[in-house]
């Protein structure tokens, strides 16, 4: 029986300690507790204090981004890029059907409509080839805008999102942006520690997306960042999230409908240790991927993931790929584990199987549909 | 010259330790380093975690209410309150011109427009008898929903704030709700251990809204909550507030668009510790302001606010009136005090006063007028 085969191996990776294992857990293994102690001595907790610009200067420094503004989340985050990106009510976005919700709630939070693209088998991500293919198709650049003839609307961006970690094809989807007049926006919220052809993403959009949610590679309790190398777009990024409020001694003026997305600084604090420790995160998380591909590769029915040839991934969320023909085991498999004291779980369910988005225009959405049918996440903390 | 009268005033309650005094900072004299130390070691400092439900619970028991839901900050509850309340795009709000522009803003996030009411004297917050012959000019009732006939749109809902603490006179503004159809909801961001008539502020309307931002009387470094004493409301707005996940053990399904705007565990770690002191920082803020009241009474031009008949304020942000016919000198009051080391600052730009509420629609707003050109807030914080 697959399902118990698999627990086997996983079991045989990670050997049984007598409690559950999680997908993923924080590790506090550095200056966590220093950093916090510190903040509170300080009463800076909150708007003020050095750990938010420190923060923000250690991400820039390590995705090489010019400007990253740290905010509350990677929801947050996204809508703020989106909006910065010129996204308005009325207009269309083209986002990835296999992806966390936030990304197309993003999207409806700017009164745009999200606009679903398949995936492609050797990233999980968005396809460009095919992208590229269908708006050859249903788009046309009048004016210099990408019009969608089908539906009249304007498609101003590209939101490819960096699947569990592994980037997506960047070039040629770039190429598409370029050929469609398209923004891009990478939500890079799962991809921090990867790089795509040398250059951590995030690079290669106009702007992007971090997360630090208790699940992922770092956190901050909760919270996320906007990066760009567009210094205009990161100073406005700040001014937005930050009230839009004018700098004055006493006055209090704002300039336009602002937002209170600023991360606090005890966040902030939190992600400086997190942060400091992100090599080593990495490279376990790498070695734990090594382990999980050596276990299961005799193994029959299934197939565990690994980086496109182009990338080099976090590893941020280990997956495992049932065989076409093993696709009707899945629910057994995430049963048999989830009872037998290992969290796995499924692909996201599709965005156009959530009601929100269920008459959202899309593409034939068949790659996304066989992965979704045959995906299982395996635990992926840094500590296994 | 009333600008040094004013300083010296301050000085004589707050003698000078040689650094500046700010308007408001927290107090960390608590559990506050063992809970969030406690909260670090669990590794919950996420969405998952005990403190959520202890903050949660602390927070209902406290103000009286049946259910209180912990967010992200502020303006997210507000958000959110507007939401749960039925508010919808194209509709009106009714707000004083006279608050912090997150009031406002959350309506904007809503679609919905703010239309601008009128403060009174007594309580510096919405003046409910003015609205009430307001509303008896320019709306009407039909099919059981408020019409303001002039624009032609539903005016769904009164967005009163207590403003820097002080109840505005809620049972009149319950009678305009009634007579006229409209949804109360409070913005009690600034409130927290406020009483009206002996019942705590936030307990009066459909919803209401706490913040905690570093500012507050306690603060979560950034936070909110939700307040309600509907039932249905709390739990809608609890799945509202964390993606409208529905609960299952390893599929993410979301039956609508939902936020990301819980608090971290991390975050309520540091507010149940604060909470626990809020009766202590609640008497040392009354006593300064009697401090206050005392050292101002025989000062000419100037009075101390102070609370209205009908309430216990919690005194979160000290008032200053200049007399009118000293309004001219405000400028200079706030000059001298910041650059003699006491921090103040004016009452917020009005909101009729910014470019992005400019055209909304209002009432004569003489009384907000006239008050922000005499009003000054003044050091608050309760170890003062």
């Amino acid at each position: 029986m697959l399902a118990s085969k698999i627990h086997a191996t996983i079991r045989q990776v990670l050997p049984d300690k007598g409690e559950d294992i999680a997908l993923h857990e924080p590790c506090f293994g550095g200056n966590e507790w220093a950093y916090v102690k510190d903040c509170l001595d300080s009463t800076y907790v909150s708007s003020i204090g050095q750990y938010v610009d420190k923060f923000e200067s250690m991400l820039a420094d390590y995705t090489g981004v010019k400007q990253a503004v740290a905010v509350v989340n990677g929801t947050a985050a996204l809508h703020m890029s989106l909006k910065l990106a010129g996204v308005k009510p009325g207009e269309e976005v083209l986002v990835p059907a296999l992806t966390f919700v936030a990304t197309a709630n993003a999207v409806a939070y700017c009164g745009a409509l999200p606009h679903l693209v398949d995936s492609e088998a050797k990233t999980l991500g968005l396809d460009p080839k095919r992208l590229h293919g269908y708006l050859e198709e249903i788009a046309q650049v009048r004016r210099g805008e990408c019009v969608n003839v089908k539906s009249g609307r304007i498609i101003r961006a590209v939101l490819p999102v960096h699947t569990y970690g592994h980037p997506v094809d960047l070039e040629p989807l770039m190429e598409v942006c370029r050929r469609f007049h398209l923004e891009l926006i990478e939500d890079a919220a799962e991809s921090l520690g990867s790089f795509y052809k040398g250059r951590h993403t995030g690079n290669w959009g106009k702007l992007a997306v971090l997360s630090f949610n208790g699940n992922k590679t770092i956190t901050t309790g909760g919270g996320g960042a906007i990066l760009t190398n567009d210094e205009n777009l990161g100073q406005l990024a700040k001014h937005l999230t930050t009230t839009a409020k004018l700098p004055h001694r006493w006055e209090f003026f704002h300039d336009q409908i602002g937002y209170n997305y600023r991360l606090p600084n005890i966040n902030a604090a939190l992600g400086c240790a997190q942060l400091e420790q992100l090599p080593d995160f990495l490279e376990k998380k790498r070695a734990l991927a090594r382990r999980y591909e050596e276990a299961f590769r005799g193994i029959e029915g299934v197939t565990f993931f690994t980086e496109p040839a182009f990338a080099r991934s976090n590893y941020w969320m280990n997956v495992l790929l049932l065989d076409a023909n093993q696709a009707g085991e899945l629910q057994r498999v995430l049963e048999f584990t989830n009872d037998h004291g290992i969290k796995t779980r499924p692909a996201w369910t599709l965005m156009h199987r959530l009601p929100a988005f269920q008459d959202c225009p899309r593409m034939d959405l068949s790659v996304a549909e066989d992965l979704a049918g045959r995906l299982i996440n395996i635990p992926s903390s840094s500590q296994l």
